[in-house]
Parts: C-alpha cells; structure tokens; sequence
C-alpha cells in the first residue's frame, strides 16, 4: 500500500545555484547532500513538514536527469510515494495493468529501495516508489 | 515561513477517466470534489498520507489549466506549500527577488487564502502558497 508522499524531485542544472535559490525561498538552514553514483546525479535535499525536496543536478550526459534538462528545462521530475513492502506494490501495480519502469527494486538515495512507475500509464506523472531500507 | 507542503496539483483531461486511474494506483476509498469557479476548474483531490493530491480539470477553454494541457499535456501542475501567514510570506519573497504571480492572496479550493509565485524565478516550478481561512 501506499502510506506517505516521501519526497518531490526537481531537476537543476547547477546545484549550487540552486541551492542558493532554494535556501532564499524556503529559508533552508541544512542540506543533505549525497552523490548517487548509479544515477549519475547529485542531490541535495531538506525537509519542508514531512516531506523531503531533492534537487537534483546530473554528474554524466548519460544521466537520465541530463536528458530530461535538455527536453524540459528545469523543473519538477517525479514524485516519490512511500511504502512499507515495495515488492508486493510492484507486483500489485503490474496485475492492475500500471507500466512499471523497474519491475524490481533498486538502491536510491537515503537508503532506500526505489523503484520508478511509467509516465504513460500514470496520467503523465512520473512516480518512483520508496521504501526503507 | 512555509511550513508544509500541503498539496501537489495534477493537470488532467478528464476528471472521471482520472479518477479511475488514481483509484487504481492509490487504492483511493474517497474523493473530494469540488468546482473552483474563479479559476475555472473542477477538482477531486485525495489524501496521501499528509498530502492532499488535486486532480485538476478544465471547465472552461479559458482556463489555465485548459492553457496548460494544450502545451505540456496532462502532468504535475504545481505544488502548493502551507504557510501560517500568506500575506508575510508573500511580502518576504517579493522583498528577496521572488517574482509573485500574485501579490495578493485570493480564494482557492478547500477554503484556503491561495497565491502562485511565477515559475520563472523559482527554477521552473510553479510554486503555489496556501493558508487555511
């Protein structure tokens, strides 16, 4: 089941710039900050009440992030839901006919399992589920 | 200060053919509907954990999300940020370079006092504020 919205991530060029930017509108007093090497990008994220926002800049052209700044510009890139057995949600979205872009879970950051939904069968929204570790 | 996030607006075509889609995938029991007539669009908002997720639809071509959909098509719209007092707020972002689309609160759905800062100076996301009447 899906229990929380974990986290939004938004995609930048520059994370210092966008730090800088974010730190003005939100009044940000830390971020955390963590290179995810299988993804080719580097977040930096804090807390607005429950919910995490990620900035996320890629490390590599060959980051999906990359390729998603050269098609949309800056801007919102996904929407992480939170679930307490990423498996049984997978298989259960996969048997209601949900596209399914990891049928298996992956390593994220924070120490999570992730595991991202296609946009083509989610009303044009791109949505990665997380869970613990 | 912005103190939560308190929803994530969805642009969609169809509210009832959307409805189905995110009862799927979210197991929603219960949806909330409601027609913002001064924006000129029909809403069935569900809660996920904390969050309230606004699937939103066009009643009029003249609406912007009606604008939004001929361009982007169907996706996130904006996010929309809790604060104690909109009218502070708003003063403080204009006062720190944040361009507002709005300079004053209005009416939005839920009974809350609404204004959108312009995606422009917020590294392309339409952010909106939000304080409960």
């Amino acid at each position: 089941m899906i229990t929380s919205l974990n986290h939004i991530g938004i995609a930048v060029r520059d994370l210092e710039i966008s730090k800088a930017l974010y730190q003005k509108i939100f009044e940000v007093k830390d971020f955390h900050t963590e290179i995810v090497e299988e993804q080719m990008v580097q977040v930096a994220s804090f807390k607005v009440g429950n919910v995490l926002v990620e900035l996320t800049a890629p490390t590599s052209p060959e980051s999906a992030i990359a390729k998603f700044l050269e098609k949309r510009g800056e801007g919102i890139h996904h929407i992480a839901f939170g679930t307490n057995n990423i498996g049984n949600e997978l298989t259960r979205l996969n048997d209601v006919g949900i596209q399914l872009i990891n049928s298996e879970a992956r390593e994220g950051a924070h120490e999570m399992l992730i595991a991202f939904l296609h946009p083509k069968s989610t009303g044009g929204v791109l949505m990665e589920l997380c869970e613990p570790k």
